[in-house]
């Protein structure tokens, strides 16, 4: 038995190239969505044909296994035909720009589009130039919007609610555009969000965003029903930002003592893939409360219902 | 409602290694087969069962991302199970020989190999060793057939016929299987091709291809309805063919100013990836008169066809 | 017309990590399996809908063309969702470990994971963290299943059974898990087994596995009705264990002298890819005893028999 969205949730943009400016209504319309991919997906035929017909490429300028192979698979698993290109293989080697890249590919007739870039502003360039639809899956510091809707479906799930949740990101905000994408949506859906980080990881005047700052994990986590943690980019340790790894989990890094400052039924979270002993000690990472392993299954359904809502917003519809 | 091939064009031969040897007949045959295919992939569900069942192979082993990105959309818009095998990944680097890695793939049964190699000739070769049908994507200098056949449905959409029409071929024609192609289908339905490039970059004798040669753009452009420029390998610059970038655009980079000598109505052809300021100004490559995104649109649309085509001569049909 | 499997074969295994452990009747069952796999892949439409709404992972750290193409072609050709992933392109290069890469794949509800790994034991490890089957495409020196069974296949066909048959499998036998796993299936099926090869490739004690021990070709082939070549690692040439690609080949390759001490219709076989001059002469390989092309014909076909049998054992079945 194939179950089938009813009724079908009519999202009301062309592309979704970040969280910001997105209602609660249409965030929480998103996740009802998911649910119900996350029972397709734990069918034995977990597939659905709502893409047929439909040809949606993954167009990664940054290299990202984990998020790739989620919309790849979220893609197949609504029966479109999907198409991976990564940048290294690509043309873009032999000098063609962005922009020439995007309206190649437009030439192509996709319906959706998957892109990742490094820099901040390209996933919303390439969606101007293009007929169908785009999604954002990393731009830079900017935004990642699957990743927040993720993570609030697996809080959601885990929790019952978001709304009144107080949640604790910890680690790089300055760099992380989980961190930004996640601040925006959270508060969108009425949670207390903290974020805990040395002054040199955190950005200037982040409390516009809507956050309290705290730059210690006993400060930051006290209470906490969420301890969110961020990747930390290891190239950027022992230069200006950080002084060691070891000095750094000291201070940042979530281990069982640390935990013991937030709720005790708060959960703990991670984007993947992890620096074990960097950022998060594995006795947490691996323990009860982790919820990491449900964040990568939520990140298939929540790309299917993103994918899914899209669809009804072809141009040639 | 999909569109099925009516009535279903028979095309006489098993692999498509050239244009050379094709009638215009089957030409045109191959043509009105791309026009459906054209307004397939413009549809919703843009799919069709005709290859359900068939395995393509996509062998390159030179890389390219467009070529191969756009085989395997049309594959996969025909409902064929595609695997694409690039040859960096692959066992050739175990030392292989090519005839070794064609026996193996054959052994896996596909029904069509799609075959790019930097040696011109090779992919014929490769065809002798097989039991399927082989598409050459490109040989060294030698053909691009597809290339030729997108660019033909390319203008006589625009034009509304070929016959008759004067096609200036710009650049680096000594190097280009583009350029041999094209001039070999374009004589072959009546268009006057002409070839213009510093004497550096012309083939010796190239005239006996049926072709005038120009050595300035002024000279070549005269009057021409289509002007199709050619890449140019950077890596071949400041070498013995030319003597730099700026002094190559100044005398054949294709800008307003030089395409002023050419047709009122005339039409602008790159096959890509460009290289802008080079061989190509923005100003015309992104004008009105640009038919360089039709172009990779024909591409799929030449390619389902020519897959159908060929699926119709498999050994055990 | 697609042929069903009927009845279906029940194996009792989730995984399939080694064929050491399975009986007689599962491998029995498996190629009787494999039989019908063959017949399908050699129609026009080679497609049976078995693993519809499945999704198979083809996880590979490390780099097998020919062997992922096999098992992606099988997949397909039964109608499941694959997913390639390999380890050059993969997060592990962030510091990932193989078993959290193992639980995030897990997390996507895959029904099947493909897995060649370079470490022995490796796939077994990551089979314990996962809720699906699991299969070995190669662990280091220790097993690779999926060619024993498509070896066996390949004899079986061409003589008509394996019990009692006498198997020389020769070459660098120390290093190879592909002469482990032939040992332990071509024993269980009842065929003579000897093992050819220089001293200094040899397992200590290989006798244990229940073969005979051969240090030249004379006295290993003498009478055999199967030759079984294996690839000699080129990067372990000329080092400690053997003197010289040369010497090596006048002691050890495969050349119809040396063909000449076996049975007057001995086969010959090669797991592929081939190093030609190395342990085989091209006058063997491609002569009219070669079952090397079978081997690959085989491989896709013993594949598809082993994702079905293993689909039949999902965990939310």
């Amino acid at each position: 038995m194939r179950p089938e969205p009813s009724p079908p949730f009519v999202f009301p943009h062309r592309h979704l190239l970040g969280v910001a400016g997105l209602s609660a209504f249409e965030i929480e319309g998103l996740l009802a969505a998911s649910e119900e991919a996350v029972a397709l997906s734990r069918q034995v035929e977990k597939k659905r044909s709502t893409l047929r017909g439909r040809t949606q490429i993954n167009l990664f300028f940054e290299n990202s296994t984990r998020t790739q192979s989620s919309f790849e698979i979220a893609g197949k698993r609504l029966g479109a035909d999907v198409m991976n290109m990564s940048v290294g293989a690509s043309s873009m080697k032999k000098g063609e720009t962005v922009l020439d890249t995007a309206a190649t590919l437009n030439a192509m007739r996709p319906d959706i589009i998957v892109v990742r870039h490094h820099a901040a502003g390209a996933v919303a360039l390439l969606a101007q130039k293009v007929d169908c639809s785009v999604v954002n899956a990393g731009d830079g510091a900017h935004e990642h919007p699957t990743q927040a809707l993720l993570d609030a479906l697996t809080i959601k799930r885990a929790k019952g609610r978001i709304e009144g949740l107080t949640v604790a990101i910890c680690g790089d905000v300055l760099h992380s555009r989980v961190a930004r994408s996640n601040i925006i949506l959270l508060n969108a859906l009425g949670a207390r969000v903290r974020v805990v980080a040395p002054s040199t990881l955190l950005p200037e005047g982040v409390e516009r965003l809507g956050v309290t700052a705290h730059r210690t994990m006993r400060e930051g986590l006290a209470g906490a029903d969420v301890v969110m943690m961020l990747r930390l980019q290891l190239e950027r340790m022992n230069g200006s930002f950080v002084p060691s790894v070891k000095e750094y989990f000291a201070h940042f890094g979530l281990d069982a003592a640390k935990l013991a400052y937030a709720a005790p039924d708060a959960v703990v979270m991670h984007p993947g893939p992890m620096n074990r002993g960097v950022e998060i000690a594995s006795e947490v990472a691996d323990g009860p409360r982790s919820l990491i392993r449900d964040q990568v299954e939520m990140g298939v359904a929540v790309r299917m219902a993103v994918l899914e809502a899209l669809s009804r917003h072809l141009p040639n519809d």
